[in-house]
């Protein structure tokens, strides 16, 4: 194991581990991270860990790279223009790495975001707010609640238009809450970055331009997903919050819309609208929308993916840990191995619903076709039509949080609140 | 509820529900879904459960429609034609379905075969067997070893191609565990039918003929799925077993290879291989393959999807219940709530290794990026790269049947065995 006694953060080094070679700024050692790794920002902007075991030699290639100045613009309010509040939760896009510290800050005072990015200026008044500032995979129910609160309180002190940075990893899970839990006349736009905003490639400022854009112009309401469209920065995509899902680890267009078609798109600082997409249809049709906050979820709910040899044992600990809901990600048109129907018929006798969704992720359950679907539900599963599993779970959070009334939280779950469940074509 | 009394299995019937009319055939009841259910046999060949609670008027159409005649023809081997088995473990393309007792004949002997499908005998030699009749989404991993044994059975008798008819729902997770059970110097080639075989739409016969083409012409070894490239009968992907995944609930074209490119296509009995695929490099490039026979599986591993708010008291379960293995579905680069770091520490010390895949599914999992990657690294997660989840909770039950030391454990997890990792291309 190497020695880094003669290096210090914002070096410029070359490592050579025992599978390749690795240049770049040495970041400071993070709480438990520096036991075993060495952690370098590279020239394309992203950190990486290298195991300190496999690290063979180092070089010095420039020392202690200084900080970059950053001149603060001063925001100037045009009152033609619509007002926007931009609100971050942390993640990759609420950062601008500083590489002398390797500290993330986050910047966002209205002069921060225009000086950060000065087309903001142009787009609208934005106001900023940090509400927290966490990586989304540990962003919890709770929080989706302190989010629709501050959105609640920025609409009803007029914005216009609301911007929600946030990280990616749980951005479709936290942007099917928001769906549930606000009825809003304006657009609530959530984006984010896959890619650090110091990075050459960074995706942060056209996503943030984009979201901004669709929260300024837009004139029906919703919650929404902006991202990129394709790899390079042509166009974002507009997705429904209910029917988004990040669909790889790392591209820029990771975000898809899934079972639907798009809202529409930002190109060149326009929105082109997919009119016959239902999805356009769904939310621009929705007049005379009031604003009303309804976050009420029941936190012991639980989504679990079937996999062949599931025991029982799986559903039996969710009963005895009481939780109040169940959502089974099935196979196909929605399925379970059916020695698990005596588990499930005991998990509903004990008032848990199930609802039933597929990992085929594309396509609609139907437990009508097939006699094990048929022996679904006989028990009293419920089908979740073509809704994500992921909103289907969240959505089921929501329902509890207003209802265990079997029937009241059937019927709830199979209404149509955000555009989650699309229309039956036919049976495929 | 309206009574049934008057009609007979066989009859034609036009049953208003609430909803809507459907005209069908009506099926035999089965046992558990008669209650609630009248299930009738749609012109679209689609069997379709009516609530009876919503069946407001029942009109005959037809009386009793007589079973069709089918004429057995008689197969005349060839000696110059390569000799394939066809082997059924039941599911949709498995079936034809018998109007009068609406039960499922399975048609497996070569006699029966090329009677459903003559163009079988043009292109080898078949012989069938049934080995099991289950729906796939009834299959265990017990099961996967009973295919396998079959398999070996067969290419040791001589067979120079397989076929494996079997049920769509999780013939992902069955040709992973082909592929790590199964060293073959033959083609192993698992099709199915999205729809009935007796539909007029049914892509039935067109992935079977396709399956066995593969399996008689090809000259490499390596278990692969055959099905449907797009929703026409155009062409057939051969997808490699481990890299493949039902991606729709309905759809003929509803399986996909995930992170590679499909080995080849299969088009009017041609096969035309993808020869810059790194499947195709990777099975081609396999010589001198020599059949072998290694199924050997730990039954107690489990597959976990992560979901926002998910408790300690899930994977708690899976320690206190003596569980071998954990595979964690996490989101983006392969992370989880850092709140579930403790328990997982726990797992891991209780000699439960624990791996991660992503719920982007698309893309690799690379924890060295993040904060919460580079803890879990240091607690001892190790990263499933771009291994599907299905793949990789199937070969952790193969590695952990055969050992239970925790480095060989991960050294086999990490070392490509049939194509389920792919090589590196960049940090992308």
């Amino acid at each position: 194991m190497k020695s880094l006694k003669n290096f210090k953060t914002g070096d410029k080094l070359k490592i050579d581990s025992e599978d390749k070679g690795y240049t770049g700024i040495l970041m400071p050692r993070s709480e438990l991270a520096d036991e075993k790794f060495i952690v370098i920002k590279m020239d394309s902007g992203y950190n990486i860990g290298i195991e300190r075991e496999q690290i063979k030699n180092i070089t010095l290639i420039k020392s202690e790279i200084k900080k970059e100045e950053f001149k603060l613009k001063k925001a100037v309010p045009d009152e033609n223009k619509p007002k926007i509040s931009i609100l971050a939760t942390g993640g990759t896009i609420a950062s601008r790495i500083d590489y002398i510290t390797g500290g993330v800050h986050s910047a966002f005072s209205a002069d921060e975001l225009i000086s950060a990015v000065p087309e903001l200026e142009e787009i609208a008044n934005v106001s900023g707010r940090q509400i927290f500032n966490k990586f989304s995979e540990n962003i919890n129910p709770g929080d989706w609640i302190e989010i629709a609160r501050e959105i609640y309180a920025q609409i009803k002190k007029g914005a216009d238009g609301i911007v929600v940075a946030h990280g990616t990893d749980t951005m479709g899970y936290s942007a099917a809450a928001l769906s549930f839990m606000l009825n809003t006349p304006v657009p609530v736009v959530i984006t984010g970055a896959q890619r650090s905003s110091d990075r050459g490639s960074s995706d942060a400022a056209v996503n943030l331009i984009d979201a901004a854009t669709v929260a300024a112009k837009q004139i029906f309401g919703g919650v929404f997903v902006v991202m990129h469209g394709e790899s390079s920065d042509s166009f974002s995509l507009i997705h429904p919050g209910t029917k988004v899902k990040k669909l790889h680890s790392s591209r820029r267009d990771a975000f898809k819309t899934v079972n639907a078609l798009p809202v529409g798109k930002v190109e060149n600082g326009r929105v082109v609208y997919f009119k016959n997409s239902n999805s356009y249809k769904f939310f621009s049709g929705q007049k005379n929308k009031e604003l009303k906050l309804d976050a009420k979820l029941e936190k012991k709910v639980a989504l679990i993916k079937y996999f062949p040899g599931m025991n029982e044992d799986i559903i039996k600990n969710l009963i005895d840990r009481n939780y109040r809901g169940i959502v089974i990600e099935g196979t196909g048109l929605g399925h379970v191995n059916e020695n698990l129907i005596d588990i499930l018929r005991t998990a509903i006798d004990a008032k848990i619903p199930v609802f039933m969704t597929s990992q085929t992720m594309h396509g609609r359950v139907n437990m009508r076709v097939y006699a094990t679907g048929r022996k679904l539900l006989n028990i009293g599963v419920i089908s979740c039509e073509d809704m994500l599993s992921e909103t289907a779970f969240v959505k089921l959070m929501w329902v509890l949080g207003h209802t265990r009334n079997h029937e009241k939280v059937r019927e709830m779950m199979l209404t149509n609140y955000a555009g989650e469940i699309s229309g039956k074509t036919n049976i495929d």
